[in-house]
């Protein structure tokens, strides 16, 4: 949240108050923001996962209360209001309770817009969180959901404006499209909490999650905090399939590949001790955590003045759809193939 | 804020969430909306100021800690927003520390209207807080702000709307609605520390803050919480001056004196002992409060069906604005006087 209203922040995704009472602080955060998948269910689940991504970031894994901000659009009828709002609130509290949390409170208010957004708090004792700024040289730089939920849900909207549509439809088909929007909209509503464990027992020296200032973007915010004078150079840009074809083709207009191209609920970028980053990404990929997990190794921490940057030319990782069957790079064999009968 | 988001409420003011640690517990609320005066300043302060007051409202002086919640509107010029939302904030900032407490984060949003809201939070032993469940037959009530924000600052923008102005005019001057908005603006920007600190002092059994739903509405929603079967009575009915006869004038548009209208961050409504009572309504105009306190007893608490009503034509208690001589109602002497020289 601190990016957002720097002036009002500290730095840091979430807030930290040393408390009155035995070593204790409270940690706290709020977003809000506006719909920006169509199912109502899922876009209260994606608010709430967003919310609690900021506690996550900070190794924070147990949630003690959330409170919910909803704005209602006066333009919806009563029987869309009827239809949407319960969604999404339910989609709001199943995520909150997927996260062993509850919604006790919150704030409803007509308006233009929708909104939905909420706050997340837990007190903890001073090993239950990871301050943000103990990276050192050497370290490797983790990323825990693929980028690109911008231009998938926006390339989804495309479908249906033929004059958008006709600047990609050459580089992606119409299931790619909806392929990617789906997978898109899985990550944002996954939580990163397992992550946020991990990061414990692999002992993570700083993390943030990627939102609003894209990858590169939080990766400065991050640099920037540290005590160290590190700097973070990223080689590697896993993104949602055929969306850096997209960003390409749309002129950069996204920044993609550039790093500036804003994420919603992204995943967590995390700083690790080397020996430990490989691990923590075969182990996040444990069945034990459920469907969907996974972390990819993006860049390196070395010596320098608290800033981060993208090499020229970073690797593009392709990362497919779930349940989508081969890659979709393998959809026009290079090598000669028996047909099927 | 549990009452206009019931479902997700628990009926109070404020959430109490019990913590892992030592018997303390987590007391936080969450509030936003839009602006209703003109001075960003005032409106900084009111909203910080609706925040903290579901804090009070559970007998909770001390806030550990606030983030700010502000859309800012897209039809601002740069040159409006530039002057408009840091003198917000200042005041936003400005009554948390008034309040002893700071906005270490928060979330801002581009939105059509300006909102401007915030999260307070305070973890708290058991005897820092009063659950507001324990009124008995017997008690008063008491409220310590008048009524009416809502019709002043309703008037003053009719000020410059003749067609509606017309309707007032002949029982207030513009001076009374002058008067009356910044009394009104005062009052809201007032913090309800002072009372809440007093509830504790005269062993309050119950208390709520005065919001959208009126006094009757937010009445009734304590006496649906009380565990004793009681009814809350109110007899008199403080109001901003000159604001009964124009919600009169108005065929009661309002609902002001049938309890029913809004008022942004309203007085506390506490059950006291009939005997402490009148001790608190003295103490709180002690000077060393500073200025601007007053609280009137309104009703008396007796064995019911935890309801709550007005009795037939209350006693309309007229406030006079503070700073603006003696009241207007003796302003028409009826006993001859000897002439000033």
């Amino acid at each position: 949240m601190g990016a957002v209203m720097p002036r009002l922040g500290i730095g840091m995704d979430s807030c930290v108050i040393p408390l009155r009472h035995g070593g204790l602080s409270l940690v706290q955060t709020t977003d809000f923001f506006y719909p920006l998948v169509d199912d109502p269910y899922m876009m209260g689940k994606i608010a709430c996962a967003n919310v609690l991504s900021d506690l996550y970031a900070m190794g924070v894994t147990d949630c003690d209360n959330m409170l919910m901000l909803l704005g209602i659009s006066q333009k919806l009828s009563e029987k869309e209001r009827d239809k949407v709002v319960p969604l999404m609130v339910r989609g709001f509290k199943d995520a909150a309770e997927e996260a062993g949390t509850t919604v006790t409170g919150g704030q409803t208010v007509m308006n233009p817009w929708i909104i939905i957004g909420g706050v997340a708090s837990t007190v903890c004792q001073p090993n239950e969180f990871i301050m943000p700024d103990n990276a050192v040289p050497g370290d490797v730089l983790v990323l825990t959901k693929p980028l690109g939920t911008q231009v998938a849900v926006n390339a989804h909207q495309w479908l249906d404006i033929p004059e958008k549509w006709n600047k990609i439809k050459l580089v992606v088909t119409q299931e790619d499209v909806e392929l990617a929007y789906q997978e898109a909209m899985f990550n944002m509503a996954r939580l990163n909490r397992t992550a946020a464990g991990l990061m414990h027992t692999f002992n993570a020296h700083a993390a943030t999650d990627i939102t609003g200032f894209g990858i590169l973007g939080h990766a400065q915010n991050l640099a920037r905090q540290q005590r160290n004078e590190v700097a973070f150079v990223i080689h590697n840009l896993p993104v949602v399939a055929k969306m850096a074809a997209i960003s390409k083709a749309c002129g950069n207009l996204f920044g993609l590949l550039q790093g500036t191209s804003a994420e919603t609920s992204g995943g967590l970028l995390i700083c690790l001790p080397r020996e430990q980053a490989a691990r923590f990404c075969a182990e996040i990929k444990s069945p034990k955590y459920g469907e969907g997990h996974q972390a990819w190794i993006i860049g390196i921490v070395e010596k320098g003045a608290r800033t981060a940057r993208i090499i020229d030319k970073p690797r593009i990782i392709e990362v497919a759809p779930r349940g989508a069957g081969p890659p979709p790079t393998v959809t026009t064999p290079t090598t000669p193939t028996a047909p099927l009968s």
